[in-house]
């Protein structure tokens, strides 16, 4: 497949200047670049403008032109002599209120090679989404937050780099899919009237800035990507999901449901988009949980009697696959009721410090050395989070006259472990009652969105259109959702008729 | 009149959100700005998208937004609350080699604010773009020569603003008209090609950078436009005295002769224009002479038997047409004879330390309490100088098939005094014996243009085709230039039937 990713490298031969054609160096490589530029200008880095004339020398009129698509025009990221130059590599992130991924990429062949995940050094200033906008709003609190993004990034582009063995300057761009204020964070732009109704951004549609001076450390003229988001709630994370799922491309109905910090839901096909964000989801992704932690080599990843960790490694903690089975598990041992109450009759119970926990690894068989366990708080968490994307979901499908009938297929995106049992999901009212062969968990679908722009003039294209196509529910003024929030605070549900297998077993 | 400057600013009262209206604030923005864009797009800067969010909120929806004209867009230079909104300011520079001329203008008004003068710090890296250019090889060079050119241009920023009492972040533009080195250095650009055959630089067209990238003390995202040059030696500054002189739109036949240090000359109507740069004219600046200066108070600015200074100050130096006329005085009353040499039987001369020279104030009666003189190494750069800008005149003229008699005026641009006696500039042989009201002295036309084209977005765009439009001869490669420039190495000239009127003296 050829690719058409959003920059490219051109080898150029050009001619050297006489005094019968002494055009300058940029004509001279405009000229030679003009087949390449399909009727659109290219319009100069300061950084590939420094570059030109040294390069075009040192090369002796061979050099390699990284370009970058950037709408209107192209970009000249950086111009080298032919024989220095390295393949353009590009970054795909995942820019998470909890965790970070990022992917480095050969955008000449689509490999990916390497790729990490971080916790985002945000965390110190605040959990969620609210609490980061809370402290954006004391003195020195944007700055702050804004330079732990850059670090967070810059750490992970230095270990990419390290690990394949690239230079961070060969890195010619970066696509980023994040929430609305991870995105506002990372430059800056003041949250605070996200936080407030009516909820509104600076913007949903992100100029594309360089890398240099948004702070990152790549080449210096390198374009930054950052995905359009819907709105303040929907962020371009979900835009990324969406173009990674060809939802907005297909007749059936879906719902995709983007278990992070951040909780979002969207309900559609090709005809229409519908979502909110319920700002649930983050105890999924192990935020105010004691155990909790990304789907990482450690993490307890299934939970049945036993439990499995990612790589199969001693636990370290459980991440979100393995949440979702053992309130499933307690669940259905009877170790929890349907309320979530931990029965301190049941085996591998205790009253903790506190609280009554369930202890799912005892110490000496964790990589810790402590026992790795769910309290009666954490429970509680889950099933409100649990509680916010159902109801959710079925507000959704109410504004759109629809219900779970209608719906083909149900996406679960999120940072979780490799495989989850569909059947925990619906046994404790995380997912509905649908036959569960349309129930499919499909990893980190804003990295797949923003891997599939990086490679793709046409997804990026794509991911715009899909942005602009999204009608935004707000879930908090939405008269029926409270109830539909507090009717969902049971396992799986107080309306069983809504889960007729939870009767049935 | 109504000016229609590069940038303006706009008052906007702009619909607040509501919940049934959550567009972004930058949707908001475009929609306020749209009857303002003639349907061209808006594109944000950084800096203004930061500080959207918050102007909008602080100033109760009412807003001024700062517009560059950008070409194919509008750019959003800021955006503050409307009560804290400054007129916007804008800088037109002339970046000599030698001296640098920046002017602070309100751009609604047209008013001119304060206006100051200062030495290229580079000086110290040389006197003329030559020696720049082969410091800008050393390593180290290059970075310490674009420092050098910002110090200055941000000491003069400061300067203005001080006298005007004006902040420099209120200033949103600046237009900078210099010599194609000039203007590569201050980019931080390689010149070394320009100077080696086929003498070619890295650019003609400049991309309008921002004030921060560059390092320009002004609005963070203030546009910096430079003057289009036609080749590396045919710069912007002469773009911009063709612009501000109209040469390039009338019938009428003209050469523009600008004696600053690279000192080029264009013939050329609006049918055609014809350029040739003999790097000559600097000792005309006062570069090389132990008494040259500026045309700043003090300088000796007319010479007969007696001398008058600028400002009528006690003297400090000679400027450019203190220089001519003391020239043109010496030869009409044979202190120097048509060689250029010092007759030391005359008044006012004797043998100085190593060579003859001609004492033009005593020191007793000026300000540096020495001798201001001129020696015989003095008048020969003079010489030497005013005999590479006839010749070039000259070598245009044959080109085109045409004599001084086709020529309508002569128009001499340079950073000269009030007036000039055109008599010594004939006498010399400066210019040509053609009728004297055809002649004229226009004073900095460099700076006259970056005025204009600041002012009027038409001019700038002309400024555009005019660079495009200049056919440029490479006088190195000229086969009758040393012939012509041998020739003019007299006092006015060895061809006499030339001057006519010296004849009949």
């Amino acid at each position: 497949m050829e690719l058409d990713a959003l920059i490219r490298c051109v080898l150029l031969t050009i001619d050297p200047p006489s005094l019968g054609d002494t055009a300058s160096d940029w004509e001279r490589l405009v000229r030679a670049l003009r087949p390449h530029l399909d009727d659109r200008p290219l319009e100069p880095t300061f950084a590939a403008l420094r570059d030109l004339g040294p390069a075009l020398r040192r090369g002796e009129w061979r050099v390699a032109a990284t370009l970058a698509d950037v709408g209107d025009a192209w970009r000249l990221v950086r111009v080298e002599p032919v024989d220095q130059a390295a393949h353009p590599f590009g970054l795909a992130i995942d820019l998470g209120t909890t965790t970070v991924v990022a992917e480095l990429m050969d955008v000449k062949t689509g490999a990916a090679l390497a790729s990490r995940l971080a916790y985002n050094a945000q965390r110190q200033f605040g959990a969620d989404v609210t609490s980061r906008m809370m402290h954006a709003e004391k003195p020195g609190g944007l700055a702050a937050l804004r330079q732990a993004a850059l670090d967070t990034l810059n750490d992970l582009v230095a270990g990419l780099c390290a690990e394949a063995r690239v230079q961070s300057r060969d890195i010619a761009t970066a696509v980023v899919a994040g929430n609305t204020i991870m995105q506002h964070l990372l430059l800056g732009l003041d949250p605070s009237s996200i936080r407030r109704e009516p909820y509104v951004p600076t913007t949903t549609r992100f100029p594309i800035l360089r890398a240099a001076e948004v702070g990152l450390n790549l080449a210096e003229g390198a374009p930054l990507y950052l995905f359009p988001a819907a709105s303040g709630y929907i962020g371009g994370d979900v835009t990324a999901g969406l173009l990674a799922t060809h939802i907005a491309d297909d007749e059936p109905l879906s719902i995709l449901i983007d278990i992070g910090t951040n909780g979002e839901t969207v309900l559609g096909n090709r005809e229409f988009l519908m979502a909110c964000s319920g700002s649930a989801g983050s105890a999924f992704e192990g935020c105010g949980l004691e155990w909790g932690m990304p789907a990482q080599p450690g993490a307890i990843e299934r939970v049945w009697v036993q439990y499995r960790t990612v790589g199969g490694e001693m636990p370290r903690g459980i991440c979100g696959s393995g949440l979702i089975e053992a309130l499933g598990a307690f669940l259905q041992a009877d170790v929890i009721d349907r309320s979530g109450k931990v029965n301190l009759a049941a085996p591998n119970t205790r009253r903790g410090e506190s609280h009554p926990e369930v202890i799912i690894a005892a110490a000496s068989e964790t990589a810790v050395g402590r026992d790795i366990a769910l309290r009666q708080g954490d429970i509680e968490n889950l099933i409100r989070d649990k509680a916010a994307l159902y109801a959710g979901s079925r507000i959704l499908l109410a504004n759109a006259g629809l219900t779970f009938d209608d719906v083909a297929r149900i996406l679960i995106a999120g940072n979780f472990g490799q495989s989850l049992e569909t059947e925990q999901a619906v046994r404790i009212g995380l997912l509905p009652d649908i036959p569960r062969e349309r129930i499919q968990f499909i990893g980190n679908s804003s990295l797949a969105g923003a891997h599939a722009a990086l490679l793709s003039r046409g997804a990026w294209k794509r991911a715009r259109e899909i942005a602009a196509s999204i009608t935004c529910l707000e879930l908090t003024v939405e008269p029926r959702y409270f109830d539909e929030y507090t009717a969902a605070l049971f396992l799986p549900h107080t309306d069983l008729s809504l889960f007729p297998s939870a009767m049935s077993n």
